[in-house]
């Protein structure tokens, strides 16, 4: 390590990026006598350079040195089918999440359904009711954009006091994808909107009759009939063969297995829309009708439950996301928010996408907190975890974007704390 | 239909994209009595709906509805590993490909690497040799972006003359994936390129040794080090655990399974850069060291063996794609050439990526013959067949991105064709 070579930009070891990039990270790769590489650096010819591998195959997967998987909960016989399965997000790079990992939540499981036997009914308050089949739609422009999906509920064990827990048990409920759709403002102008409707009530076909309710000025404004995600069509457990697509909005409201959307005067006033996904608080109302995502951001890693082995240098990486526009930059900190370090982004800042920051930390071996803080285009700033229960109190459930410290102590190991 | 409220563009039934987006499609959706509407529409509660389905998985997959599926040849014993498998990019929808369906192409197979027994050396003209582990490269700050990947064989039976085929079995060796790697600058500017070096030679850890040579300013621009392909580890027939990308350049120079990237003052000279992917002239002399896939597109629907069940309204998409920089445009003709409109862009219009494009077509019955022509950001248009072969004969085998044409007979069937 040239220690003495890092430009500090805050407290406890966050390093300047640009000037780290100009100089190399300094001692990463080790350096060897190019005569002598072979030896040196122990490169004997590996076992797979010297006898052909199996050639091109039907359809590919991951290695089998990765096994990255969601994690998902037990079956409940109470509530067929019902439950959520989580994105390993402290494994993932960029911000696309594969579809295989997307999280998961269902409520009445996933059903199985044939495209030629499923409807999408436009009724309720238009000129003219109309029926689409799945080909039908297939016909109409549609619009590719990334946007992230997350669960209102995502993070909620954190304001709720539940120790412990990794990136992917406190948040992989939120997942990226490119969605390719038509959108939903092309098919209420062919229905024909009347004037006095004012939402949409959207019902999916599996056994729960998913149903939420979408103000008419969402609806008409960048809403999609999604049919594809990352390219192929919809996967089974994300709405195949469509399903309702709010960008930047709680992820329950877009219903997936979509098969009505109903103009009306007023809220359907679902069971999803009452007695779940509405917030209580500490006075015992509850808000109602919460749609947009917060400003928030994680670091994925170094995250809950990791091990450093060494003292030295690290690469700080997570991800940051806001349903009201883009993010406009990420801070970081190593001592627990006494000092701030602006992140570098290396992906794409889009609208209504995870977008991804990380900064070079040389940890010391000593104590240290990471915190991630994010801003939008809007200007909205991460809450703090303290700001959060103070508005909403411990029992809201949904809604919980306060800012996530990671704990790093002398042995390296880093753990999920409330600061 | 409303075939008389249809204001065409082009020849043969181009139809004004905003005209249609005003006012609707017109008869795509089936009209019905809101108060009869279920027994109009057939709107039974199919089983789907009524019991629940199978809970949350550890890991996805697409619906069985789908069945998609790269196309591989059959093994060759004298070539083992060796081949191709193309992606399905009629059935795809937006611009990227899911990584189980990206198109391979393997000189002696996927060898299975243990990423901790995978070591990445920088040598030659150097001012120090280097030496990175895997888990060294994660440490450096990465860069995420869309990129196409394009082999540079791709097309190429169009202009020997083979007849018939598919989006897929002709132009299936493209693909499109967010890629995320350390940038090669950062580890060259680590190692220390010494003045008089302008190239480096990059090897594969496969049997075959795969090896490319990329001039230096290439290698200093926009070149990765890609860890990432859509948010996961590469998969092991992109590269896992990591390769060379080279944005925009023939694929077979985005080396795989990278193992060593030699700065050198001249090309290498490798097997796949003399004997092979050089493109040989009517002259008897090859082409060398032709780096840039040009400016092309693609209709991948209707395409190739597809049926037209009956006169009517159709959606006419495609891809299009250049090495040069992003496409600013993409005409469609539906009458051989003879009249061109200008498509929607459905997707971002990105650097070196694929954008999405369509195009309402009302098929009048009659013989038709489809065709897209793209235009970069730098000015290209994309060449047709006949300029390709006047510029570099029937022989080149590689680097073939003549205009495609789909001629659609009364029957309805669509086939590929030379004109």
């Amino acid at each position: 390590m040239k220690k003495n070579t890092l430009e500090h930009v805050a407290g406890n070891g966050l390093i300047n990026r640009r000037h780290l990039l100009g100089m190399g990270l300094g001692g990463l790769g080790l350096a060897v006598s190019d005569s002598l590489l072979a030896a040196d650096a122990g490169l004997q010819i590996p076992a797979w350079s010297k006898t052909p591998g199996p050639g091109p195959s039907a359809y590919g997967g991951p290695s089998r040195h990765t096994g990255l998987q969601r994690l998902a909960g037990a079956p409940n016989a109470l509530y067929p089918g019902g439950g959520i399965s989580r994105t390993p997000l402290q494994h993932l790079q960029g911000v696309i999440t594969p579809n295989s990992l997307h999280f998961e939540r269902h409520h009445a499981g996933v059903p199985d359904i044939d495209p030629a036997g499923h409807k999408l009914v436009i009724n309720g308050m238009v000129r003219q009711p109309l029926v689409f089949d799945y080909e039908d739609l297939l016909k109409y422009p549609m619009v590719s954009k990334v946007y992230f999906l997350e669960c209102s509920g995502n993070g909620r064990s954190n304001t709720q006091g539940v120790p412990g827990g990794t990136a992917q048990t406190i948040h992989g409920l939120v997942s990226c994808s490119e969605w390719t759709g038509v959108p939903l403002s092309t098919l209420l102008d062919e229905a024909g909107v009347q004037s006095n409707a004012s939402w949409v009530a959207a019902v999916g076909a599996d056994a729960a009759s998913m149903g939420r309710s979408v103000p008419i000025e969402k609806a008409m404004d960048d809403v999609l009939i999604a049919l594809y995600q990352n390219g192929e069509p919809v996967r089974p457990e994300q709405g195949y063969p469509m399903r309702l697509f709010v960008p930047g909005w709680e992820g329950n409201i877009s219903v997936k297995w979509l098969t009505q959307i109903k103009l009306t005067a007023a809220p359907a006033q679902f069971r999803d829309e009452t007695s779940k996904y509405s917030d209580l608080l500490p006075d015992g109302s509850a808000r109602q009708f919460t749609f947009p995502m917060e400003t928030k951001s994680l670091i994925t890693s170094p995250s809950g439950e990791m091990k450093l082995p060494q003292a030295g240098l690290y690469k700080i990486t997570g991800i940051a996301w806001s349903g009201s526009g883009s993010i406009s930059r990420v801070e970081v900190s190593a001592d627990g928010g006494r000092s701030w370090a602006e992140a570098m982004i290396e992906s794409e800042q889009r609208d209504k996408a995870l977008t991804r920051f990380s900064i070079p930390w040389e940890w010391n071996g000593g104590d240290a907190i990471l915190q991630s803080r994010a801003t939008d285009s809007a200007g909205n700033v991460q809450l703090s975890r303290e700001a959060v229960v103070a508005d909403r109190g411990t029992n809201a459930f949904y809604h919980n974007p306060g800012i996530q410290s990671w704990a790093v102590n002398s042995a390296g190991e880093v753990a999920n704390v409330a600061v």
